[in-house]
């Protein structure tokens, strides 16, 4: 039995079971060390400064200067790593294995200068230059969504424009707000001006709340983004969207952007601009399961914002839906 | 740029995109100024101390000296303004654009008298003349359901007997509690007993939780009412009923009546008296979508109860409902 | 009127209408005693020590000894009861009238050893055998689910094998966790290992969440469970397949073993392992009314763990859920 | 060992220590039933329908329809009835030894009117002469301060007009607010002016906060009255004040009101009218301790308000100062 | 008596004792107008737009992206808004009447830049220039530290270099942060390189926290400013500080920036960077009580963040902070 | 500058100006990376898996199942981290430089067995031998009191019997409760019988609280201990008493014990068994301190119950306190 410590460095001791048929990183089993304790990182995997050696990483970028309204989101990454201990190896609804699949750790967060936003997107942007020149594939814990636009220009540097998946409550492509280019209703705009997103290739799901002008989402669709109002998505479940979503996508590279706020507030209260009738946590993992199959090259998981996760269940659902995103990566074994 | 100040008394110069075509009040947009920023009024919308003038006024009545339960509903009216920052000038859903069609404006609280429910009941009934006799439709911020009865008086005296979409939890028609008429559970059947309403032209939507008798609704139907208990809304739209209720409802003046506690206490945890397994806020935006084109008179939304609301979002679910009440009031413009 | 006290012994001159109608205990009405009043028991009912003449008996079992993850399910029974005080004498839904059919009281908790999970256990076993000597049927407020294994000990002391309707996220049927065969992840395997089920018999409906191996439930389903993972309760009426669960459990005894985490977080946030996408609590209810005409023995309620149910809801939840059960149980009286 | 329950009726086998060498109610010890276990009576004594044969009883009052800011006192006995299963039998700061000196048991709620604040008052003035009738001394747990004002009458209709020693933040000594007579401002006013104060005999301690007029304590003290303004308080023990209280009370008959807002609110966060600068809990003990030897024909400990008392620890500090009100009562043992 | 609204404008049918004498601003008496209605403006003041006219004004700095570790304090004002509801018109600890001396309102907040923090500094000098225009003294609500720098950028401006009192855990002298020359651990430095300050009438008290050199305080000290280091504080009343500090200040124009994590984390929880064993707020009231007969030509109370502010009480304080400040501007009258 | 990671191996790259001349581990000052960026560690120290090579090490103890009343402690060293981003290099107060002088770390939590306490007392005693035998000195952050117990085994084990500053509000010298020996109030009777203490060289600083029996203390005294009753310790400073106790403690080994309860509940509510009128952190800081001298081979933390620290701001209190214990081990280095 293994006394001390949380087995950060490997799993080996801590997870017989599986460590034995894997060649990967296996964080401990709470079957062998407790859910308590440890070192929080990121599902209990191991922590590495870098992405050197991974297929797939972990990474932080806590910030919420891009927040128009409740901060909160740059505890996002601590919080989702503490409530990740309740993570297991394998995902009981399809079967992936993805400690059997892939080298995944968690490389740590960007060092974000909390003070200017401008040099944080500059910070990032470099960042995940570094990680994806590994061939690392990101699966990011934010902040808020104004590192989707750094992130994308790292990782269309690499990959030429993307195809998205983005879900969300708000379609995130204001122009200027306070007379600001960057923030976090801004992204996407900055995304298509600089070329990042493969236009015909980009969805857009949840989208709901108050608008700014009579048509909110005019500008997505004269883009050629295939825009999914919540209204679509009321009562029902969202696989056959996600097929549709498949075929849009085709065999490129796709990224997938995830804003906790896209769920009901009831299911993630704690985000900084929730918006009411969003979607479930079942249609969350709808749409994620749907990406099975697709040439996924980043995931990020966003606006996490703990002071007002009363209960740390926002996180947990964060950090569950960061897993389920693994669990879609290329090359994942599934035992079904 | 404007540098300082809520723009309380207009946005003309903090929303010039929406200004510029409006003849009404126009709220300061969050693209101009911060949402942070600004004294919490409904919706951003300017404060005047009376109804003069106004299409439509948003007015508190901060009690809860009619609860059974917890208490708190009297922080519902403050609570409400102040997570009204996140609304915007139009609805994306239905596209109407409220302030393009209407003079709304926040006209503060009724002055209530905090010791005697009796008086305040008087002073609540008295105010709403005065609201009443400009010709403004006042779309209310509770406070407990009790009010609903002064309010119902004050519109009775101006509109005669008048429909009644009745949308919570409870039927609150119960006839004397703790020895005492007067009560969130009684406010319907002193409305009956005094005639204010039209009883054919009644529907109570949610209703739902444990009962004094076998059967708790059974004085609702005997009045006429149609009662609707949850377990008929479960799993489906009620779209379909909405179109059945506004045949019920026809031409005649109909008051729309909304107790935060008809919605799951998942969506709407800062109330007084929860009940488990009730409405969904997207089965609450198609009812109150559903009244669009009823000849709507008066409008409340009650038992908002801050403390029990840890995150905000009931108070944010209530801003948005009432915003979603004032786009259905007649002579809105929808860009449909 | 009343003037004073919560009228613990008796409801007689506290409900009046039902009382004189009604041979067994009945507790204060909410139209005649304040919510807020009185010592806090399951449901106002009186409190005595032992479960003589008692039909059905609430009792609580306070531990969370059992615990992986979070603590806190040893105030369960104390914050069930103290919610339970919106409880009103008859079920709207069903008409169920469990006050004109059964005696039924609060019996207090179990002296348990919160420092020896295992001694506990004998103390749980030994307080039930002396329930069940009475022909009471238990209706247990957890505590954590470790508890279903001395209750079910006592039960087959009585009754032989029984049925079993588990309602969870988790399977809890782990061999050995930390080294323990004793936990609230390991009830079920010891219940099987004991014969204390009839195998075929028993139902596991919405199980979900990471796992500990590629299938989580073959072990559940190689005993002749019938395995229901919440994937197949996604958007639907679980009506259906209660009508297939009487067929399988048939006329013998049934015990009934509801983990509050079967539900969503946002309706139950307040709980140890919380595991996203789950039933809603109007399947909940669905199953505990599906029950109906079944020979039930026995049932809890369990891991409702207060300091993380910020809003006393979830509490509320487990007290309605417990009410329900009550209403199912043999020799119940509707007014349908 | 016990196997099962709280002991509510006698702590005889759950605290054999105390219980051999006491003909009193002794509460069962944690020594050997878990503090978590059983019903929540105040200290765990038993509860009892009515004051007979006690020489001290708790009695709750839970309204809160007096306040005139933040409501919740309500379920101040239900919270501090929950906390208070942290006491223990002895005092180790005095040696008092109450439960071999007295028999107290808890004698449940006042049956208030939640939707009349008048008629709460003279149900409280009722159910107050009944219990001293029996000539037991109230150690009543509010509730607002109204409640003062009806005990008061009860106790002054037996004793006659009484000395007060009133700990609080406010003076409440107002005469209308909000053109009301009754409420939880105005308490002392009304007993001076019925006479039921002996005006020599009154110390108002820990008073502070902004006020209505110039000199806010100037009505007291033309009534003879001692005030102590919080300034005087500050950086030091009260025991030399409370000598000289111990003079001007004399021998006569003494009331002890405690508001809990008389601490400062870090210590005391839950209450509705939160007044900074306030009194420490060392200084609250000084001020009862203060209090042996006086004749204490009744105390008071109100304005707990649970919906503001985050972590429970206001209820706790309430239910300790309640154990020190009875641990000064006439003929209370002391081992020193 | 007054039926509706928070008379915002004025309180004279609110607050007649007071409006008959005063020529000033008289906020509505809770005695006329319950504390619970009205839209929350500060102190109940009314609201303007300008500080035309005004003696002082309270102003809200709505901002938090300069803090180093917990946002929030952009919600700040909001809050204090609405919990200085509490507050009545007269100080009873120095019998300051206010608003028989001076011309007070709340002139709103400035329209901060949420996404640079550098251009809501020149938004915030900008605006503090035309407050201070006007001759009206700025009562300033923050928002986080930053807010210092441009604010005495316009203070002296228009005096000259200034005194000034700095009550604070932390000196807030840093020279660069995260690469950065502006941030809330940096306004005095620049306000020192900018000639803004008299360095030998500054004194900081209260400075406490591990820091990044082995004396935190040594630039502080080159400066000419006096540092009170927290351990000077404890146990002892700052009266006789202040006394000191008087004498330092002398006649000349003096700011007063008072950040609440000068309090300890007991009082004010609810901002950014707490450190443990700072002052109370007895501390707190004898400072700002000390500075009666300084030529105070600002003030401001920064860094209150409510989010972690659970009861609100932090908000409260510094709301009573905010009165005291106002209550010993030049001119104000005393009845003592 | 950095833009990557925590620095969690070192802090040479991250805090420049104290790497340069220290030759020991160095936390990245928050100066150079955000204090929001990075796994949490102890201190922002790095990990690593054992205590080879460090002079002193924080290690976690997660477990609460020793505990009596509110659980959570389990949570305690992972909330302690989180908080401890706030620390920084230096003690602004002595001038102690600890990583000038000492090589220090963060070596992760004892694996403890949730399920069985016995069990988890033998873990902890096996992995705090083999930290000892490294001649490293242990920092533990608890957990429930339970675990001084275990330690002190392994401390006797290798200094023989030592002395103990106790700092609590409990003497935890309970022989038998709930029927067991172990548990979170006897660990010091334990040791006592297991001569693992010199009793003369003991002393038990702020105990207060109800008691078992008239004389709560008898027993310690009886044994040779000092006892500090709480009484003792108010309105004062606790330099005094520290003299003495070192005097007391000679130059012998001796072990630091600090329940976070022996503070008032206001400056530290999250915790399981709070009793009020503490001491202040002002007074826990006098006390470590006044360690300083003193030949200590251990210290540690307990008590720490993040689901009732609603700010968090218990676990920062925790995390200056172990920081502070750090800065008077043996050979620390002082700037004054």
């Amino acid at each position: 039995k293994p006394k001390k410590g949380a087995c950060m460095k490997s799993g080996k001791t801590c997870n017989k079971k599986l460590s034995e048929k894997s060649r990967y990183n296996v964080p401990p089993s709470a079957e062998f060390v407790a859910r308590v304790s440890g070192i929080a990182t990121m599902g209990k995997l191991p922590y590495q400064e870098t992405a050197n050696g991974l297929d797939a990483a972990f990474i932080g970028v806590p910030i919420d200067t891009g927040t128009s309204n409740r901060p909160g989101a740059r505890f996002g990454p601590r919080q989702i790593r503490a409530e990740s201990a309740m993570l297991r190896a394998y995902n009981s609804g399809t079967r992936a294995a993805p400690y059997e699949s892939l080298m995944v750790a968690d490389i740590g967060d960007v060092n974000v200068n909390v003070y200017d936003l401008k040099d944080t997107c500059k910070r990032i942007r470099e960042a995940f230059r570094s990680v994806l020149a590994t061939g690392c594939i990101p699966l990011t814990m934010g902040g808020d969504h104004t590192i989707a636009y750094p992130i994308l220009q790292a990782v269309a540097d690499k990959h030429g424009p993307v195809g998205l998946v983005h879900v969300d409550a708000h379609a995130d492509t204001s122009d200027v707000v306070l007379g600001e280019k960057i923030g976090h209703g801004t992204p996407f705009r900055r995304c298509v001006e600089e070329g990042l997103l493969d236009c015909k290739r980009v969805v857009q799901i949840g989208l709901r709340g108050t608008g700014y002008s009579p048509d909110a989402y005019e500008w997505s669709r004269a883009q050629g983004f295939r825009v999914v109002q919540v209204e679509e998505c009321w009562f029902k479940s969202l696989a056959p969207l996600m097929a549709e979503v498949r075929t849009q996508m085709g065999s490129g590279p796709v990224y997938l952007s995830f804003d906790i706020d896209a769920l009901d507030p009831a299911f993630a209260p704690g985000t900084g601009t929730p918006e009411i009738a969003g979607l479930t946590p079942i249609q969350g993992l709808e749409i994620i399961r749907g990406c099975r199959g697709l040439n996924l090259v980043g995931c990020d998981l966003v606006e996490v914002s703990p002071p007002y996760d009363t209960t740390g269940n926002t996180a947990l659902t964060a950090a569950n839906l960061l897993f389920e995103m693994m669990c879609v990566l290329p090359k994942m074994k599934y035992y079904d």
